[in-house]
């Protein structure tokens, strides 16, 4: 059984700051749409026919090893706030959309392999990795992908591939992607630019949130935008070295910034620490914002005896609901601000 | 002798903190304008007249009791940097004015009274006390004023009183002036129609450096616009009656705001004292505007600890010639700012 208390206190293992690169690549994930022959789009389904393939697929994923230990639900069984706490930790798709018949979710309890079922795609399966390592995520996402089409069949064409439900994802299915810490690249204001040549070479980069989200803390997620006429191998390769690249970008901007804004920057570390310690109301978009800064500030050796962990840990734990669920159902948006400052607080003392 | 360096490093006597309602009323001030006859009005003096008129009066003044121990200095003496200082701690009028020539301070070596000589009258005698006594605040005054007429004949008018250089003065020549903290009433925006009905009844408001000034520190200078046909007594006794009034509107902005915006309040109270101890780069009008939600969460028990008397310290010691003067001449105004933020950071450690 799923504890949501247990889970608000902790965030998902691929959040644990370990991992290739981790002082600047929060974490790595491949997720694999899918869909099955003899199955309208979700999109276009009609409630029994959504319900028909939970009841098909649920039992399955159940019996899958790669999910194992698994936890599963059906997202109409959970509370609205359970269901953001979902949402919050990518366990679950945005609640906003249509109905919830027959949409569920089915997770290995670490949390490093999530299938979401009757969400934009019939299953839609993502591998986590902590830190930049991409092979990693799309190794345990294929893990469950392979045991899944011993018992179901997936529409596949052999001409264009594996068949989704937006044309964006028709051919391997495959979205890579990476969430990365650049603050330098903000701070030096390179940041557009640098946005402006990914996509001109096929990859995207958002805000953390997903698509049209505004930049919260620094982080921006890289992913492919190519799914047709490529490998997997290929997407994950070419999203990997450009990557590797914007790494390089993120390190040469932190090192303008040492040499050219050295006060200010070392000012904004240390105002976003005595924030963090002091403020009694924080919404998550500040609270992110701050613990960027201060994780800046230790990667760059301005400041130590921080915990670097804490950053990764409130980009879960800091969310609305996870505040909502920890402190009791109820508040409202102040007291939830009042109790994620609280939070903050207890989890920066360390002087 | 005048020791700038041990002047940079204390504020002066009356900021001690101490006095009447020394939690809203730092400082109470009486300025008493005189000229003498025989001599043209400072603006239109010629320089060897202005200097005729120090020459004559500096003797005079050094062997006054009421100045005793007497601090005296021709201002084309000094460094611009010391004529700052000076200006800071109302010890010399603004030097950006017409040449030095002639111009003089002389003081208690306590800052309680000063003369300067040649400002914009031939005699400007500046009593000052802590917290909300102007009666004291024209005490020492009166006494150096008393002392000085036994020597030198001031321009009288049986018609119109003590004649000035600028007719607002004309009468007593008195400005009796307190320097109060009213965070309360700009929190709760009420501060400008207090100060609109301030001067409908004869009193000015101004920002704490003086006319025009913008806000800083939440500060406020509340003075007499009024010095023909009425008393030293009455002018005297109206600041008093009215500023009690404003201190009671102040009390009742700190009651709502503690009702109404308690979370907010003590958010931005903390933030500041968070601010204050970590911040690397310090502005003088954010350091006051800082120190004062630190001086009001004090004052309303948000916060323990936080010795008070650093918010009167700040407001001469963390003025630009004063950090500029301890820390080394020469400075960029960035490393002033970031001299300033190690002055402060020093000043508010006490957890």
């Amino acid at each position: 059984m799923i504890s949501f208390d247990d889970m608000v206190t902790a965030p998902s293992t691929w959040l644990a700051g370990d991992g290739p690169h981790a002082d600047k690549v929060i974490s790595s994930r491949a997720r694999i749409a899918r869909n099955l022959s003899g199955y309208c789009f979700p999109h276009r389904a009609k409630p029994e026919d959504r319900l028909r393939l939970a009841d098909t697929v649920l039992p399955v994923l159940q019996s899958l090893p790669g999910l194992r230990p698994c936890h599963f639900l059906r997202l109409a069984d959970v509370s609205a706030l359970d269901l953001e706490i979902l949402v919050e930790r990518h366990l679950a798709d945005s609640a906003s959309a249509a109905g919830l018949v027959g949409k569920a979710t089915a997770f290995r309890r670490d949390e490093r392999v999530v299938v979401l079922i009757n969400a934009e795609d019939h299953l839609r399966i993502s591998g986590f990795a902590p830190g930049f390592d991409l092979w990693d995520a799309l190794r345990v996402a294929k893990e469950v992908e392979s045991e899944l089409e011993y018992y179901v069949e997936p529409s596949y064409s052999e001409q264009w591939g594996y068949l989704t439900s937006c044309p964006t994802n028709v051919g391997t299915g495959l979205r890579a992607s990476l969430l990365v810490h650049l603050p330098g690249l903000v701070l030096t204001r390179e940041v557009g630019k640098v946005m402006h040549g990914l996509s001109q070479i096929g990859l995207a980069v958002r805000g953390f949130r997903g698509e049209g989200s505004e930049v919260v803390g620094n982080l921006f997620q890289v992913s492919n935008q190519v799914t047709l006429g490529k490998s997997e191998e290929e997407t994950v390769e070419t999203v990997h070295q450009v990557t590797a690249q914007l790494l390089q970008y993120e390190h040469q901007a932190r090192e303008v910034l040492v040499r050219d804004a050295k006060a200010q920057v070392e000012d904004k570390i240390w105002r976003a620490l005595g924030l963090l310690r002091t403020a009694r109301l924080l919404t998550t978009v500040e609270a992110l914002g701050l613990a960027s800064a201060v994780r800046l500030g230790v990667d760059l050796g301005v400041i130590q005896g921080v915990d670097t962990s804490a950053f990764n840990e409130m980009i879960q734990l800091a969310q609305p609901a996870h505040v909502q669920r920890r402190e009791g159902e109820g508040l409202t948006a102040e007291e939830r601000d009042a109790m994620r400052a609280a939070y903050v607080r207890r989890r920066i003392l360390i002087e």
